[in-house]
């Protein structure tokens, strides 16, 4: 069976744990069996594999979630990148596409599509399953999976089932609704739209070549950006007769803002945290290395990294966007494939950098035309690059850059690197990549 | 005119502004007149100068504390440097043999002892100056300044006037009393204690001759842990007989709690902060540069700096000590009479630091045992010393410094120095120091 998970959004209502290269889908802050920190691709992928061990899983996402998908799930997972972001319905006509002409996927073979960052329990991975047996059966040509409210909400879609029974055909498609109507939906037994479904490989290719004009996956990359934007639930589901619904009835829940994500967290506090006994009802979030001290804080959430702190009432903080949308800062910290840098430093004609390379890994080979590089290795053993020298390199071994000087490092072991970068016009446009 | 400002206190209430190295008195958070930001001992310094321009001050204080007062009021004020804390009475003592044995004063001057951080309208300092006026004409031995009470508080000893003339003769002292004493102690018409007094030279020379046994400033310094810890109230104030006490009304306030301290602030942030509608009544002091977005905050003081961060309720932030006390973690920055220390990384077997030197500053000449350093310049010129060799260095240039090498630093510019320490022991005891 193969499986599309669909990863998007920038997740600025997460900030500041999330940003523009840090997706709040890869921020480690659950807790596995084992009480390891986990994120919720993590955690997703785990429950894939304890319920469907056979399943190949694919990730649909854009460019920047690559280096954070590599890290946390290795090569387990295929990852299909679109080279731009556009709505569903392209996504997963390309994910479709890449799964046929890429991989060699069979036709016939059931795909399951799914978001990447539903919170929920093993059941619902059961029913995905049984999602797909059934596609593989092919007695209807796309199987939904129903949510069973738990309340009238005006945030999902409806399926309205024609029974009651555990798989039924679709009646209707419901858009959001508003509080009245919704809570008429309900007394009709109605379904949230999760968003998860399956159907054969070919009904997937067929749809997108109804309303695409493409012949390969090579050739609908070529020219995605003429794709049309909009949801495979609009282009294809809604539209679609023979459909069924299986239904799941155990918690599911959309981590996507902090009230939502400070519930599913394991324990009040993650990282250098100190509450006094007068708070109550407050998660704290510490990603620095100082600690924060909290006294009489009420019904707060609380979230330090190397981008900002948020300090905020947990009611007060579903409104968090458009303060982060005026904030556009530098990203102080980011996740790489190679391993990770963090802004240590910021000042008038000087910027002072921690990297840390993993084992194996290189940076590109590059140069910069406005700014001179001093690195001191601070712990680790590699090997750098300059101008076409190479050589060895270890603790307390400096190595300085000037402006146009070609480098790279490869890490033999884990490398931190202090990296000061000094000049008038310090910006991440300026580097030029070379071959090796 | 002499005046002594005391100038104690590690202030760990302000945590994490105020650290084992920098004392409330020296956060800059107040603003004057033309907006600029001043600590507590500048605001009192430019009070006393405006008020008494032919005033000598001499500042009272530990060895922590020097490079903070020169920084911020450099060469204008005397410093008597107490070898270790002890109480009131022999700082003052110390003092007083200072004046007379290293800077010559006579022993008929008046002198003025006033704590160095009362947050206190001008009016207070010429209060001050008619103290200084009537210890002068000498018509009795002591005259105090007593606070008119606005509430019958628990948190200060009483002075009981003979009369309400604005000059009195005192009747009684009272230690801090319960609160039932303090509202009879009002209804007699007694003033707060402020701890403001002034006599003739002599009286304190003479009262620290009885009470302690030493010949010369020199001799009290080095005998100096023998020195009783009491406090001037106790061993000299409350025993006097030939005592006046002369009234202030105005403002009078100590800013030694988060609750009093924003009062002070000149506006509800400092720093990079922004704040929803929904806050109130909160203040935000942040000088770490990364922002702090605060929503829905209600009655809260936030502080952020490079020992941690404080997220407090208002009237919980009061029971802030134990806390700090537990934290007992590394001091992140630093004021030094050179400039300012900022921890920027810790990592397991390194360190980075930024190193700010000011113009015609050096550090010591100094090595260390067990640690290498990297310096790389990000800004400035100066000289570097290396075992005695010596060179000019600017941006770009790097020195590496393996451990045992002898070397400082002078900055003929602002120098700003980014240094990596690498090893195992890393610890500010390892310091050789030698003369150049």
């Amino acid at each position: 069976m193969q499986i599309i998970l669909l990863s998007g959004g920038s997740g600025k209502r997460l900030w500041p744990l999330s940003n523009d290269v840090r997706s709040k889908q890869f921020i480690k802050m659950l807790k596995d069996d084992r009480g390891e920190l986990e994120s919720m691709v993590m955690r997703v992928y785990r429950q894939i594999v304890e319920a469907v061990p056979y399943a190949q899983v694919t990730i649909a996402t854009g460019k920047k979630q690559v280096s954070s998908i590599k890290n946390q799930l290795g090569d387990r997972v295929r990852i299909c990148v679109e080279p731009e972001r556009r709505d569903t319905f392209p996504a997963i006509s390309l994910a479709a596409a890449y799964l046929k002409d890429v991989e060699g996927v069979g036709e016939q073979e059931p795909v399951l599509v799914c978001p990447v960052d539903p919170y929920v329990e093993a059941e619902y991975f059961q029913v995905m399953k049984r999602l797909g047996e059934l596609a593989a059966e092919g007695e209807a040509d796309l199987f939904l999976m129903g949510m069973e409210p738990t309340y009238p909400s005006e945030k999902y879609g409806y399926i309205i089932p024609g029974s009651n029974d555990p798989v039924s055909f679709v009646r209707a498609f419901r858009e959001k609704p508003d509080l009245e109507t919704a809570k008429h939906y309900l007394d009709q037994g109605a379904l949230w739209n999760g968003g998860v479904f399956a159907c054969k490989l070919e009904y997937l290719l067929e749809k997108a070549h109804q309303q695409m004009d493409f012949a390969t996956y090579k050739d609908l990359y070529n020219n995605y950006s003429k794709a049309p934007k909009i949801s495979f639930d609009y282009a294809v589901v809604e539209k679609e007769a023979n459909v069924r619904v299986l239904r799941y009835a155990g918690e599911w829940k959309d981590l996507g803002t902090w009230n939502t994500f400070t519930e599913a967290m394991g324990g009040n506090t993650l990282g250098k945290v100190v509450m006094d006994e007068t708070c109550y009802n407050t998660n704290v979030i510490n990603e620095l290395n100082i600690p924060i001290l909290c006294m009489g804080c009420k019904d707060m959430v609380i979230a330090a990294s190397g981008d900002g702190v948020l300090i905020s009432d947990k009611g007060q903080s579903s409104y968090i966007k458009p303060f982060v949308d005026k904030m556009e800062q530098q990203v102080m910290y980011a996740e790489k494939s190679w391993g990770s840098f963090t802004v240590l430093d910021v000042q008038e004609e000087s910027l002072v950098i921690r990297i840390v390379l993993l084992p194996g890994h290189s940076l590109y080979y590059h140069s910069h035309e406005h700014r001179d590089e001093v690195w001191t290795v601070m712990s680790g053993k590699g090997r750098v690059i300059l101008d076409g020298e190479e050589r060895s390199v270890g603790p307390g071994d400096v190595i300085t850059m000037p402006a146009g000087c070609k480098h790279t490092v490869f890490a033999e072991t884990e490398l931190k690197i202090n990296e000061v970068q000094l000049g008038r016009d310090i910006t991440v446009e300026d580097k030029v990549k070379y071959e090796l």
